[in-house]
């Protein structure tokens, strides 16, 4: 492939562009939004790939099952929108066992569970390697979908959490046994890994930021500088941020020292964090997270602040430098 | 695996059960229907996969992906649904050339534009062989979805259109180029080919069938002999088929001569057809049979009876024989 992801999103949206009735917001967010009876419907779709996007040595099929899941309501949440339903396809190969593929439609189940959606539907298939793509349906009151387009300059930029650590569990769950044998039953290994084979969706926290007045909002999956340029891109506008704000994963410290790491590189490219990264008015900051605290315990951080043009870091001892959108890229070797 | 595909599903069924408000069809259905708005939604997914469901060197991109599209709104047809919105997850190999990519969507818009459905989302990806995995969201009038569960012994059996080409179209795509080189510029060795790229769902008929009273409906994409049985076992009842009444694609003569094929067989078991398999009491027969035709130019036959248990193949001297479910596994080897 000669085009990057980005550049083939660009492309693909060219062939389907036009107006159509029903459909509030089309390709490029982090769902769709259309007209569904009276209501808006969100609808959004995730795949993942074996060997791409996860090891199955590595990952428990209930693990995997609920995580294909949680990815998805995270694109939800990112819209401010409440999941309802899921779809969920599925390939696998001919030696994987039966018990495996019940296990995780066990893990799918507990995450429609915990996050109050159905799963209604699906597909299998044989293939050579596992792939599952799971689409899921939410809904959210008209008007109320938070987009990625509306940052304007002056707007702070927030993250919810923090970031990084499932670029720590990657990198750990990749490092030679050897190396990190004991780390694994560690604390803040078991936390790294944990974060990537478990990662949370932040659906109520995505609403509390809407009612709070945030102005555009998105889930991070592919890392900060990745996605904080998109979010950009599709607002028209740029970000200057401050690296030292950058809530870095604590449980990162530990693991960097070891595999000899960079915890701001992961926190900024790592992916996978699946927090909320927003833009909000400085007149807004403080009751977003007061009610962040104190509805879930989630910390909101404010990094930077969105300008003109541009996308600059800035370090701890004010040098500027261009914030290269750097992150994961589906069509790039990891 | 150690179980068949209609076994796996009925496992899945069972980690996945119970009931869910909003949701009135949930798995086993052509499509699941839940509640949205004020409405009925229609939600079904469909995954296309290299090597299984299609080779890449015997379709172009730009049928292909107008063909994952399809195979999606006839299943919305089968519950006499009208098709709103796709989303379409892709994942490609390196190799690939991004113009392939974009035939690909290009086929799945004109695909769109046809059916009157809008592509609003998606998700790119790496593999290593291609996977299409399309969700498409219906609608439908409150308590006007068609199931497979309300056959009656005493319906009618019926089809719409002619089985077997795309069976046929799949055996000559396959066969040795120096057997076949000739048949592929006849016109029945194209029609053949394109019943298999190229297929057509019959959303219009879905919903002419439902006003004429059809008491149960699917589609037929594993071939007719599996597929009946499986809306048997849905409705818990049996079918009396008579063999000499289905009605076999006439493209299939030459075809079946060229290559030693039964065309009774490929009718019965050759899978990807997308015409609808119904029931319907006698007195509403004439009526939709007249609609179809009409409306579509499409022809309804009644090739049996809904019988209280069992599945019977009748041939033309009037002997039984079991109708063997045999068909499209997804999990064995085609």
């Amino acid at each position: 492939m000669e085009l990057t992801e980005d550049e083939l999103i660009a492309a693909i949206r060219r062939v389907l562009s036009g107006e159509v009735p029903g459909v509030r917001i089309g390709i490029g967010d982090d769902a769709a939004v259309t007209d569904a009876g009276g209501g808006w419907q969100v609808l959004t779709t995730d795949m993942l790939v074996e060997g791409v996007h996860f090891d199955r040595g590595l990952i428990s099929p209930r693990d995997l099952g609920a995580k294909s899941i949680v990815v998805n309501v995270s694109d939800i949440a990112a819209m401010a929108a409440s999941p309802r339903y899921a779809l969920a396809s599925l390939a696998v190969p001919a030696e994987i066992e039966a018990a495996w593929v019940i296990e995780l439609y066990g893990g799918m189940r507990a995450a429609c569970d915990e996050y109050a959606l159905a799963l209604v539907g699906g597909d299998t298939n044989r293939a050579e390697a596992v792939v599952i793509s799971v689409t899921v349906v939410g809904e959210v009151a008209p008007g109320h979908a938070v987009t990625r387009s509306g940052a304007r300059p002056g707007d702070l930029v927030v993250v919810t959490g923090s970031l990084g650590a499932a670029g720590g569990g990657f990198a750990l769950s990749r490092a030679h046994p050897s190396k990190v044998a004991g780390a694994l039953s560690t604390p803040w290994g078991r936390e790294l890994l944990d974060a990537l084979a478990r990662p949370v969706a932040r659906v109520g926290e995505g609403e509390t930021l809407r009612q709070a007045g945030v102005t555009s909002m998105m889930d991070l999956s592919d890392g900060l500088a990745k996605d904080l340029s998109r979010l950009c891109l599709a607002s028209g506008v740029g970000a200057r941020v401050d690296l030292p704000k950058i809530p870095v994963s604590a449980a990162l410290g530990p693991a960097a020292q070891l595999l000899g790491l960079d915890p701001l590189k992961l926190a900024l490219s790592g992916g996978e964090d699946y927090e909320l990264l927003a833009t909000i008015d400085v007149t807004d900051l403080d009751r977003a997270r007061r009610d962040l605290d104190q509805r879930f315990g989630v910390t909101l951080t404010d990094i930077g602040v969105i300008i003109e043009e541009g996308l600059v870091a800035v370090d701890a001892e004010g040098r500027e430098s261009p914030l290269e959108p750097k992150g994961w890229d589906h069509f790039a070797a990891r």
